[in-house]
């Protein structure tokens, strides 16, 4: 059955880093693993691989849990296919997807989360594990083969969601952006979820973790919230 | 000689649409236009073709330029090959790529922005004329063949420019993207414009045009002020 927690964010407004994050990382390792192999591709572009890892190590290691980065393994693949958990943190998305596709380990990771292998995914960690990453916000720095990605998740998920715009900015809001992305997607369902939000998947069904709700955009411009605590089935979104 | 206007953005702050755009859309269309082609092709997404067309005709028709949308042309590229000038409309630069690539313009347009037929872009045509459009500021809610644009300026543009972030809320800041394009794409140039400022490339120089500066930002971290008024060489970049 899969596990897999798409956390908004590695901080809820000025908490530290992973603060929030304990009660929501165990909800899907807790029992199931002691050690987990860290993805740091989103990160490590104006900083080193060795200093995303020794950022996030010690928030897992107080949790409980043992974590080695996949950059220390010669061969990431065969690093994939011995994990117990995988971890994938926040950065800039298409680097992240870029750089897993140049490891080769998009295919894998699909095949282990679907055979219920945990995964725990912040910011970009979240959109890599839906269909296609085209609802992150994140700028295309970088261009991956495609954007599709690891497609466990049946949904869009949209991390960092934050509602309205600066004023006298004449960017689009995210509300905007999402209504474009329906708009021109008819056939696609995308959930938002604000900082500090989590979705907890497990089999079929979603659970709401945190303090806020989610918000289900649906075609034609209504948003439903869904409540935090809240379980949905995969399917109705 | 190349007659390019990349516009920040429709609006600049409060003001209406094209308001401020008056004397920039003269730099590059007046003695070389009368009548221009229009582009929606980056709206027409929660509303039409035929809306965005009579958004934007009302201030071509009082700066003195005849506007007519592609849409209404059965032929896409006949028309593009008989256009005087073309004016492209800002909102989603994915979709604008994937649209141009769709209709076949793409490499059109390269030749014949070369030749020096005048173009005029906001938003996200601004990025479009770009080599790439991965310095954009859109949601990539659709995927185009590929990322790479009509590349006839050098150096690439990050509309909408504003510095920081909304506090409390963890995504990146602009400078913080822009840091981490240059650090993945260490060749190359970009300067960003904040809302109100326009590039007008004029052959193998630019001026830059409105009330504020624009910024090139440089590897390393740097960002150097490019004053307003003031006119570069495209290889500075």
């Amino acid at each position: 059955m899969k596990q897999i927690l798409m956390m908004s964010s590695s901080r809820k407004g000025v908490s530290g880093y992973l603060e929030h994050a304990e009660d929501q990382v165990h909800a899907v390792l807790k029992g199931r693993a002691k050690r987990v192999l860290f993805v740091p591709y989103a990160g490590g572009i104006t900083f080193s691989f060795d200093e995303y890892e020794s950022r996030v190590k010690p928030s897992f290691e107080r949790f409980g849990y043992e974590l080695t980065s996949i950059h220390h393994h010669k061969d990431a693949r065969a690093a994939v296919e011995q994990a117990e958990a995988v971890v994938v943190g926040g950065g800039n998305t298409f680097v992240l997807l870029d750089r897993m596709y140049n490891a080769g380990i998009v295919g894998l990771l699909r095949e282990r989360l679907n055979a219920g292998m945990p995964y725990v995914g912040w910011s970009a960690g979240a959109n890599v594990v839906c269909p296609t990453i085209r609802t992150t916000n994140d700028m295309p720095i970088v261009e991956p083969p495609t954007l599709k990605a690891i497609g466990v998740v049946p949904f869009q998920v949209n991390p960092h969601f934050i509602s309205g715009k600066p004023s006298g900015h004449n960017g689009e809001s995210r509300e905007e952006r999402l209504a474009e992305y329906l708009a021109i997607n008819p056939d696609e369902g995308v959930v938002a979820i604000p900082e500090g939000v989590a979705l907890h998947v497990h089999g079929d069904s979603a659970t709401v973790l945190g303090e806020f709700d989610a918000l289900h955009f649906r075609q034609g411009g209504a948003v439903d919230k869904i409540a935090t605590g809240s379980t949905f089935a995969l399917a109705s979104i």
